[in-house]
């Protein structure tokens, strides 16, 4: 299961049934858990001075697409699935089932929990905080210094189920309200509360994302999404969540 | 013509005269036709189970610049010239004489026309159709669903002839007609009729394409394109268009 | 020092304690200068017919990260530092201490100042002009076609000092002036005087540049930010600054 083109240090730890494709570099101390997939051109566990932690941790179950770069010191928990071109860099927190689309870029010391997804080409800066549930589109980018360049690291807070659309971009500081959604194409500078619909350059509030609907079918709500929306979370999330509505 | 470091299936049908440089991997049922060049650590034919076909089909011709990244079941017409790092999935039907610039994407099921070109940094959404002698200028996003996220996928819609310019949006469903063309960093919400300039966040109607004039040289008009932009097309084309202009 | 899976001509001259990553590929006369780290999957040297020479020139202390793409016919100053993926094409000149972040893109016949630094996903247009000492943060872009598409290159000017913060787009020909700063998601179409705040798509004048003060710090103004932001710049420049001040 391992290629023989690939690279793999005797102090990696690759769990049981991984497979690594060919032309692939694995360095000292990378942790790769089982039923995990490398696909070819990977370089895993890139040294860096930065790194608190000299182990790249890959939990089971896992997808790495080619051409990917993860850096030493972070803690990625299982069923990860990236796309290709995607680099993660040292002592990010990234938690279970996430999904990172291609050329997405985790900067240093992140953290991104559980069941987010982030489409092609997201940039999360250096100390953002993403929740769980998180959906974020193609080109969206979070940003983290004030008044650049600085010495001034303020990561962009975003709570769980937030959605931001293709292209958004977030000022450094900013907090996003669980169950808000930005509209496509928005730059947001000030804090949303929770539950709002913000758009525009800069993004000013529309509404409550509670009162927008789904096209074509006028009597579902579209937000939040949770209450109509299932594909890929777990039974008992669902369950929680069908029971919200009724409440 | 092949390098000895490339890893090529015994099932890849590669055409004559055909270069593959080192260190690609080219998976089964790979077609790539007569003197097409396949750049080095490029991947060709990566399966995925939602491709329609095994099948990868390159035409005649080709240039795929390196480290890229193509799935089975799309189809790519003669004369298709790659940047580095694109990635084109499944189920893509692409025309004759295509350009796609470095980092361009190309998600599942999209049609893109004849001669259409796009810059770098292109992310074409799944679903898009794209007509012929389409311009994409960089980092240009064509956008698919409505309410994210969502099971509901309302590609795009680019007649021919259509000028995007860098970093604009198009929003989900939108049909951008024939001839028109939007400017730099605009973000569209709404369907554009046929020969039109759209501009701004959200994207609002200036003008016809046809009052524009080029920079410098006031008796000439800008659009549309084809009657004064006429390098890399062929002398039928060049001839049927200018006929136009005096019809 | 150089790894037995990179392929490397004799017609390149490598200098001293230089390192080379495995799965390289440097081809005839690049030139890297002494003490500098190629890290994997990088392919230097890459021939184009637009090149007005065949030579690639990377000077001393330099580091390109893996996967990284540079053309033939450009020079490259001492103590470079680039990123994953990047690419440079043909003719461009770039200073000495130049940072190019992932994914960075240096189009051809560009020129590009010493100590100029670019975050990940910068895209410099072909016949852009980068003084020194710029700053440029994710997903900024540079164009040149003023009526695209055309034969006509408007280049873009960026003069020294010029903050453009993240996703800025600007339009061809435009000047940016010395100590100007534009905001993130700006969309900038005509020239910037010295020392402005630019925001908005069009972007308008917010105020001077050095009104502006630090967060958490109302006594210290924020630009021109020389005068307090000092990590990575030589003492004598640094001293330059400081009584820049005074006087």
């Amino acid at each position: 299961m391992i290629h023989p083109s690939a690279i793999i240090s005797p102090n990696a730890k690759i769990g049981n049934n991984v497979t690594i494709g060919a032309f692939c570099i694995i360095h000292d101390f990378v942790e790769i858990g089982d039923n995990s997939t490398i696909d070819n051109y990977c370089e895993l566990g890139i040294p860096t001075p930065l790194a608190n932690s000299d182990a790249l941790i890959i939990g089971d179950n896992s997808r790495i697409r080619s051409h990917s770069c993860l850096y030493t010191g972070s803690n990625i928990g299982h069923n990860f699935v990236s796309g290709h071109y995607v680099t993660i860099r040292e002592n990010s927190s990234i938690g279970t089932n996430v999904q990172l689309g291609s050329r997405g870029d985790i900067q240093g010391d992140c953290e991104i929990g559980n069941f987010t997804k982030m489409h092609a080409d997201v940039h999360i800066g250096k100390a953002s905080k993403v929740g769980q549930y998180v959906w974020m589109f193609p080109e969206v980018l979070l940003t983290n210094d004030p008044t650049p360049p600085s010495e001034t690291l303020e990561g962009v807070v975003i709570e769980d189920f937030v959605v931001l659309a293709s292209k958004v971009l977030i000022l450094p500081g900013v907090i996003v309200g669980k169950d808000s959604v930005v509209a496509a194409g928005s730059v947001v500078k000030n804090n949303i509360d929770t539950g709002l619909v913000f758009s525009g350059n800069p993004a000013k509030k529309l509404c409550k994302s509670n009162i927008l609907r789904l096209k074509g079918n006028i009597k579902q709500k579209a937000y939040p999404w949770r209450y109509r929306f299932h594909r890929g979370y777990t039974d008992s999330d669902v369950k929680a969540w069908l029971s919200e509505i009724d409440s």
